[in-house]
């Protein structure tokens, strides 16, 4: 080893690595900011067309993620290194790349990995697409190219590169956590902050105080307001800073519900976008004073021999590309399998077998025996009318001479045809196949063009978006360069290898030999061969350990899109963090982590853990035990988070949580979250008696699980790792004593469908809770918006009564719901959210393939039971499949469609029936029932009456001129139509 | 010229530089602070015993120094490099001017002075003593050893020196300001701050909302004291930055008052204090982790050879010294020419001539024929009383022989002796005289010792203060060293040169050469020979320049004390600043530059100025333009700043100003300024009565100052250079087109003397409004807190009536403002008024050179009007110093002393007379007066009684058998000594 590095020695190594790159070096800045990308030398100018350039520390306060100094590797404080590329410079990934090395860190000994990472701060209304830069599982550089900032769009594009210095430190000396490495002048990190980070951490998570910080927020805002309307920007942007670090203050006093942060963001949002926006036009009337004459790189043009080869050869098209994220990966090979044949068959090219590679580095497509160019074509062209294209005498007119000059022809060869059923001038165009190189050229640019990613992202002045940026294209036709610019590329046949092997620069002489040599190099371009290979060595790997690999297809998928050259690292952890919740040490391992987890055995799927993982690095295994350790010390400071967390939590029990939801705003209109959870303790009881519960074993668990429900929310396991709410509040529930039922139904209470009863339960009181609430406070979802997730609440009201075939009244639980609510919820509100939940039940319905007449045909009729509505759409579309349907279907349509316009409810009077069909159909009609329990039952009925009806419209007059008669007959119909209210709309049925 | 250096060079190089010498190189802090100082690297690190050296970047907020960037040298945010060196490591001046070489900065081509600068920041209790160190005129750095902080005293001390990087690079660039400069990476200084620099001014100075931002500073404090109770010591620190932040803020928006300000100091400090001594205990209860073994840096022992020349020699001492303050050059010269004689006739060597020069540099003592030993002696040392040394036997006694013993006699030689008026046993013990060498060695650290300043600090662990550090001193006796150490320094022969030449040593091989030496070295050590020089070069610059220097004797007292070697260097300033007021740039030349200003002609004292200075330069004049141009650019960066002010203000007139004194508080218990402004313009007027101001011609005027006299308190300028207040008032009255008359009472309203009538009745009026306001508000000064200057307002009410002659009732015109002020102002506190004022008028008195008794009789007797208690005493003393005063005095005590513990008043009836003597004294006292208007007519009339009061005591028994007669009596005399009520209680007279 050689000398450990401190931690000064970086930031000077960094500073000078940058001045010598051309960029400022300026100072961090003056008030507290959650990262250096709030910096006005980053937030302000990377806004507007200005080149700059600059790198700077940046010591990073985020209050959430203090540990207490327990924590090796998550601090209140850490220290940035911001460099800000403004425009592209190309290369920069490489220029990184060697700033790392200035810094000691040698690629070829590490695993360094661009790991998809889109950033995003909804807060200031900024995104960027790029990665984290992984060293050997550590986080240790976030990598970004911004698109926006304050809500504008970044013309051109700025590089922002964010190392973690305290994550570098620790790296570079090995070390397992960083109080003990040198900060600088033989004095320790930990010397210099740790009593500081207990210090801070103590205020943020239990000393300040809230209403205070709250009434800052407020002041501070307020003077942001004031100085964006006096035009200074600066000053409005620092109390923006002011505003954002205060947020962050009561989030992590746990103060901030989920509904108030909407608020807060939107707020700062604004600010944030007023003060980008003033920025733009500041700059502007200054004239852009750092705006030099664009140099537009001159693109080098090569050009195609003046001969080709003549024969079929192999063409390959390779699309370098900077790291894409895992899905891009699969989005990127489903675009060019689908795109080059269709392609091909435009160009009129013939070929012999496609195939088709995608890795996070490269898009491969590579044809044989590619014609060496078009075959040569007659093309029928249409020219004006006959009668407009010869006067009388036969002559061409005007018209005809026209067309005739325009296609090159002799007008005296000119002669009409039938075409399309008319007649027409028309003249036979020979068209010469042109070469297969020129048509590439020309094809080559679209084709790239045609690769589209869901998210896509601009980077130099093509203005061109893609899903990362392209770098280099090797296209080949044989030996031959096929020449193209695209998105500011050009191509030609050199291609790079592996990252960590420095990714050299690798000449391709011919198409036919590029496979040999990238495998060669290292690389395998066959994904299933990748997976394959992962699939083996973690199996491998488990084995070795006397254990199995949990190998879930999402993740390995992932993995396998995330290198060029996998090997397995095995690594182990403390045992002691096998005490931790299996949910949560499972959900770092694969999320966090990307590493696959061992468990005991074989048979068993709920096998505990062993503790171990097998994470895959890309490259080979030259220093492999660095990796490891890396890994290892990166896993074992994400367990001790967790573990600091659960400890902590677990020092009371879950009841003791409940009075604390106090403090969490649910809505500022509708109370706390320990309202919310006083309301669904009522509403729980309804549901409960509505859905049959009965006796003290099942009324007691529902009780105690809705009580305990929302207490894991002030849990700081759950404040930290959000998606674990409920699990955790299950897991806490058995290590306070509760009963495994109610744990369970605490645990699943967020799941769409919950597997128990109380949990069906737990989740109907909650959901319905917030639809009325927030319907009743004006809160509804509107066009694309839905805040508060109420969509997916009322799926979750409809799907799990569904699925558990219950029946339930939704219109009452509304009424009670209503009387629980803190605010009046108007009828009218009432009536929209059964219409909302209604609606969603019609998606649902949908995607469970019904036919859309039959769906809209019971919802007509019925919705707020949902189970009852399925059951009928089930049985009605059974009806609809019989054969006889039609004659029952129009049977009974006849009578409907006679009776539609009446306004009039006619009364019966047998008296004065005159036809015997008629008399014979209300006697059928009367030994019928006349209200059903469901469709089959109705349908039942109209089918066995059928035979009266087609008799009664064969032999009756409906229409009798006599009044009396008339009215009486419509009065008949009518009750027949009539029995269908409340089982289905007929008429929305097709064929009616 | 070499290629000009960039901003951020300048902290690169400086980075390098400091970090090689074994600092840890950190980062600025998270939240605005007024100076790096205040950074906890600095605050916290410096307190108790652990060693710490640091260096770091701060860039500072101050922001009343904004000047919306336009001023060349000031801005509202301005970056200062921070270095802390704790212990102080020996030499940081030496290790500072290094540093400034690897900026490019050579000392022999510019004027670099270490210029006394006694560091204060009351608002977290803390001082140090130290220079700003001056590059040309231009202050560059701030040098502090830190003595105090946060209330704390500090051991070991730290040395602080804080680099202005602005000024330096403007200083490198020599350029006329900071903007065009380049930052780095070829963007300018003002590219990355000039546009910002206008929008924080215009922040600060119009937009902030005072209300709010007052609001900040209760939250802030309130959190502060919440981190404190907690232990948080950080957080702690963060919220009073954030508090000062607000304070500054407030200040620069003009919402402090004077009165104010001092509470918010309180606050502040406290909070503070807190800080540094909970900060000392946790340090403490870690057990000082930093601390390493200490390595007391051993002192060479230098010893005197064995055998001594024997003949008279020359003795020289030079203490050498870092840059002593002015005043301390002459403190050390009166300290040793004082102390030398003495000591040497205490150390019994004789010697010929004794001279003294000091310098900032040093201090010496030059002493011609020191005698090479003392001469032999004998002492007669007393024993035990004689009756107590022998028994009856005459045989020496153990006390005896013990005393014996002790002096190494032989008992049977004791004898009894008179001694004293006793008889004694005694013994003559005779000493032989030291060689001088030895003597020396044992005098000399003691007499360094005696010399004592105002002022003094500790530097390194000998815990000894002095002035400012010393670092050597060359002692000698003829050719030898006399060794010593004192301080942590020894003695040798080293001395060092100039400053400007780096300080060579110079080895001084015998005393009787040092002074051709030091001459050879360019120093002059002569003070008057220093100012002789300083006198002649800046009378022939004026000459030159056709004008007339202002040599004022304390100007040029200071400047002869702040250099070895004086060379004149004239400089300019644009025209245009000659439009400023004539205080302003005098003030600006004398106080902030000692520059000498050069006006027009000879004759007239207030002739205008000519735009040119006289600046007196440390060293020879090598390019001295370079110099020159600094002090130029300097100065025009200062007028240009008072310009600035003068031109902003001078677009309201005076008037319009005064309404804006509502948002200065006075106090919070008595308003705003203006309703301060109010009350004396409602006082002034029955002061103005009380004066006997008559007719329109003498009340307008008065009106008009009082109504004006304060609006200039809230111009941009005084807020600025709060000591020109009322000249500022008074000079924007002329440009506002008041009366000459109306503006000079403004001008000398804060004289302690205003010379015009109108001037003392504003001064008296706003004086007499503050003490009765401020003792009503509870506000009284206690022991030696005097906050709110209120013993220099009495002072000041006293004084100008006094030189006046005015007779003034204090009495009436205390009641008189107590009708005005907003709150009740008790009897009681009306007394304590009067009483404060008395006292301070009893000190006058004592300055004035009256006897202590005289002035206490007549107070006894009167006080409330001064200028008639003046009178009194004068009178009385001219009483007291006649040839017959005893007589008269012990005539009149009789008649006092006989009667004093009587307590009824005896009516005189003349039948109860007996004696003819009574009856004649009755006579003689009926036909005087019994009240006066002085002291005069008073004692004239004592005189005239005598005889008869003579008689009647030899004649008359007072205390007669017949109570009738006795009390008759008794009246009479009771009569005669209430006559000197109201005039003087001459019982407190010497010989009463």
């Amino acid at each position: 080893m050689t000398k450990p590095s401190s931690f000064q020695e970086i930031i000077l190594k960094l500073q000078d690595f940058w001045a010598s790159h051309g960029c400022l070096i300026t100072q961090p800045y003056y008030t507290q900011v959650g990262a250096g990308t709030m910096n006005p030398a980053t937030f302000l100018r990377v806004l507007g067309p200005e080149p700059w350039n600059v790198a700077y520390v940046e010591p990073s306060v985020r209050p959430d993620d203090g540990r207490y100094g327990e924590n090796p590797n998550r601090f209140q404080l850490h220290t940035q290194y911001q460099v800000i590329l403004k425009p592209d410079p190309g290369n920069p990934q490489e220029l990184y790349l060697e700033s790392l090395k200035a810094l000691g860190i040698d690629p070829r000994q590490h695993d360094i990995r661009f790991v998809e990472d889109n950033w995003e701060q909804p807060a200031i209304s900024a995104w960027g697409l790029g990665w984290e830069v992984w060293l050997d599982g550590q986080e240790i550089t976030q990598f970004t190219y911004f698109q926006q900032m304050g809500g504008v769009a970044l013309d051109p594009v700025s590089v922002e590169i964010t190392y973690g210095l305290e994550r570098i430190l620790i790296a570079l000396n090995n070390a397992k956590a960083i109080w003990n490495e040198e900060y600088g002048a033989g004095v320790t990190y930990g010397e210099i902050r740790r009593q500081e980070e207990f210090e801070h951490s103590k205020y943020y998570f239990e000393t300040a105080d809230v209403e205070r910080v709250r009434a800052m927020y407020d002041l501070f805002s307020a003077e942001a307001d004031a100085c964006l309307a006096q035009g200074l920007i600066v000053p409005a942007h620092d109390y923006v800073l002011k505003c954002s670090h205060c947020f962050n203050i009561l989030d992590t006093r746990g103060a901030i519900s989920v509904a108030e942060r909407q608020a807060f963001f939107r707020r700062i949002r604004e600010l944030a976008k007023g003060v980008a926006v003033s920025y733009g036009e500041q700059r502007m009337k200054l004239e852009y004073p750092l705006l030099k004459e664009s140099q537009k790189s001159k693109v080098e043009s090569r050009s195609l021999p003046a001969t080709f080869d003549l024969r079929p050869s192999t063409f390959l098209l390779e699309i370098g590309v900077e790291e894409l994220p895992a899905s891009d990966v699969d989005s990127a090979y489903a675009a060019v399998s689908t795109r080059v044949p269709t392609l091909l068959k435009e160009l009129n090219l013939t070929h012999g077998d496609i195939c088709f590679f995608t890795t996070p580095r490269r898009i491969v497509v590579s044809i044989d025996s590619l014609s060496p160019n078009q075959p040569d074509r007659e093309d029928l062209v249409k020219g004006p009318p006959a009668d407009k294209a010869f006067d009388k005498d036969g002559k061409p007119t005007q018209a005809a001479l026209g067309f005739a000059k325009k296609n090159n022809l002799d007008p005296a060869t000119l002669e009409a045809r039938e075409i399309d059923g008319g007649k027409y001038v028309a003249a036979v165009v020979k068209q010469k196949g042109r070469p297969t190189p020129e048509v590439l050229v020309d094809a080559l640019p679209k084709l790239v063009e045609s690769i589209k990613f869901e998210k896509s992202m601009r980077w130099n002045d093509s203005g061109i978006a893609f899903s990362r940026p392209i770098r280099w294209y090797v296209a080949l036709l044989g030996d031959m360069v096929i020449p193209f610019e695209y998105a500011g590329v050009t191509s030609g046949n050199i291609s790079r290898g592996l990252r960590p092997y420095g990714s050299p620069d690798i000449t391709i002489p011919s198409a036919d030999k590029y496979f040999d040599i990238i495998r060669e190099a290292g690389i395998l371009l066959d994904k299933e061969e990748r997976k394959a290979s992962i699939v083996e060595q973690v199996n491998q790997a488990a084995a070795l350990l006397g254990g199995e690999a949990i190998i879930e297809e999402g993740l390995l998928n992932e993995v396998t899109n995330l290198i060029e050259m996998p090997t397995a690292v095995m690594g182990g952890f403390n045992e002691e963090f096998l005490s931790l919740p299996r949910d949560v040490l499972i959900s770092v391992m694969k999320k966090h982590q990307r590493y696959f987890p061992v468990r005991k055995g074989r048979a068993q799927h709920a096998a505990p853990l062993l503790p171990n993982f097998i994470a895959i690095r890309n490259g080979d295994d030259i220093h492999i035990d660095t990796v490891r350790e890396g890994n290892e010390h990166v896993l074992g400071a994400r367990f001790a988070d967790a573990n600091f967390f659960v400890r902590e939590d677990v020092k009371l029990k879950l009841e003791e949580y409940r009075p604390k939801l106090s403090t969490l705003t649910f809505h500022t209109k509708l109370g706390s979250m320990l309202d919310k959870s006083d309301r669904i303790l009522k509403l729980g009881a309804e549901v409960g008696a509505m859905l049959g519960f009965k006796g003290v074993d099942e009324i007691k668990p529902l009780g105690r699980a809705v009580y305990l429900a929302k207490a894991d929310l002030v849990t700081q396991m759950v404040t930290e790792m959000t998606s674990l709410q409920g699990i955790i509040g299950g897991e806490y529930a058995l290590r306070s004593g509760e009963s495994a039922e109610v744990a369970l139904a605490i645990s699943e209470q967020y799941q769409t469908v919950p597997q128990s009863k109380v949990g069906v339960a737990l989740a109907l009181a909650d959901r319905i809770d917030s639809l009325v609430g927030l319907f009743g406070a004006g809160l509804a979802p509107t066009g694309a918006k839905d805040p508060f997730g109420l969509r997916r609440a009322a799926i979750g009201v409809v799907q799990p009564l569904i699925e558990h075939g219950m029946d339930f009244d939704l219109a009452l639980i509304v009424q009670k719901s209503v009387k629980t609510q803190p605010l009046e919820v108007t009828a009218d509100a009432q009536k929209q959210i059964l219409e909302f939940i209604a609606g969603r039940l019609k998606v649902v319905l949908g995607d469970m393939g019904f036919k859309h007449d039959v769906i809209e045909a019971v919802l007509a009729a019925q919705s707020n039971n949902p189970a009852g509505t399925v059951h009928a759409v089930k049985q009605l579309s059974a009806w609809v499949g019989r054969e006889d349907w039609s004659t029952i279907l129009d049977g009974f349509a006849r009578c409907v469609r006679i009776t539609r316009d009446q306004k009039t409810q006619f009364t019966i009077d047998e008296k004065v029936f005159v036809e015997s069909e008629e008399k014979q159909l209300h006697q059928a009609l009367s030994v019928e029932r006349s209200t059903f329990k469901d469709v089959d039952e109705f349908l039942s009925t109209i089918a066995k009456l059928i035979p009266s009806i087609t008799a009664f419209f064969d032999k009756v007059l409906v229409m009798a001129e006599d009044a009396k008669v008339k009215e009486n007959r419509l009065g008949l119909l009518q009750k027949i139509a009539g029995l269908a209210n409340g089982v289905a709309d007929l008429g929305k049925l097709e064929g009616f």
